[in-house]
């Protein structure tokens, strides 16, 4: 785990429109909860959750390709320069497990 | 769709909890978000994008099994009481619609 | 678990399309297959893939359909005749927890 | 569109690992028809349908892992060699668009 300041990271150049699509996540949540509070039709709350499922899935999209941009592209470039290669090694093995979360 | 104070749903019974849940949710996306003001590492955001997603996972599912429980069992009552199949035949397709939107 | 000839299930009614769909993914697996044989560039295998589990998408969602229009409304109607809501109950849980099981 | 002969691929290493998955998923699926043919309850036929979800869920990540490690590095360093980002760029946006398709 990299300490927050120290490097840039792939969403970085887009990080105003990821916060942007959080907020309206957020947004979104607190909206499905005035459903519940309103009793509203399961289906109807179903269907807001299935929303937020795929504004979730844009972002983690998102992520997942401005890592392997950015960090994993790096992290070649890096073992070319100095012949070593576990440090892409280890960046493609952290992709690949970030990877496998999201599509449980 | 039925209007919210017409009918008691599946989940009236768990409400407080539901609401809950969908609480912590919001706080995990707020979290998130500062995660990205901070420059936080790509992976570490990832990894608590799947921990909402999990959570989201279980709401969902609650709502599944309230909804099949309370309104399509109570439809396929009514079926029964009215000679009438269509009442049950459209919760049935509903709810399965519903977790198709979900499956995506 | 019911033994399998005691009674019909939701899905008896379609079982012919049910089988055809099951005969063209598995020959859409022996086609994957074939182009791993072939070396085929990784991109198109994974397209081929994701088809696969799209078509496995259609399958879950038709038998969860007619399980819930079938098993699921057939015990809220025999719980009704007896008086005893265990029997939906239980059709109802084991229904969930087929569906988290594809939502994993 | 790569040919399927020009380059061996990232899974090439694991191609017979990869090629035995595949034929016990076929297996899999085979089993699967033979329990529709003999009626067997739709909710164990449902486990055995999440059981394959799980065994290409796996095969998936493989594919993917192995093209981020191999294409997607290979072309940063070609990018890197011939100072032409646009080799790299290519290559990600594909990887990208590939794990999209699984994770719907």
């Amino acid at each position: 785990m990299e300490t927050p300041q120290e490097t840039a990271h792939g969403y970085s150049a887009n990080k105003d429109a990821l916060l942007k699509r959080l907020r309206r996540i957020e947004g979104q949540i607190r909206g499905i909860a005035r459903m519940v509070e309103e009793d509203t039709y399961c289906i109807d709350v179903l269907t807001q959750v299935s929303a937020v499922n795929a504004a979730l899935h844009k972002v983690s999209l998102n992520l997942v390709e401005d890592h392997i941009g950015h960090c994993v592209v790096g992290a070649a470039e890096e073992s070319q320069r100095t012949g070593d290669p576990s440090i892409v090694d280890h960046k493609v093995k952290e992709a690949s497990a970030a990877i496998g979360r999201l599509l449980r």
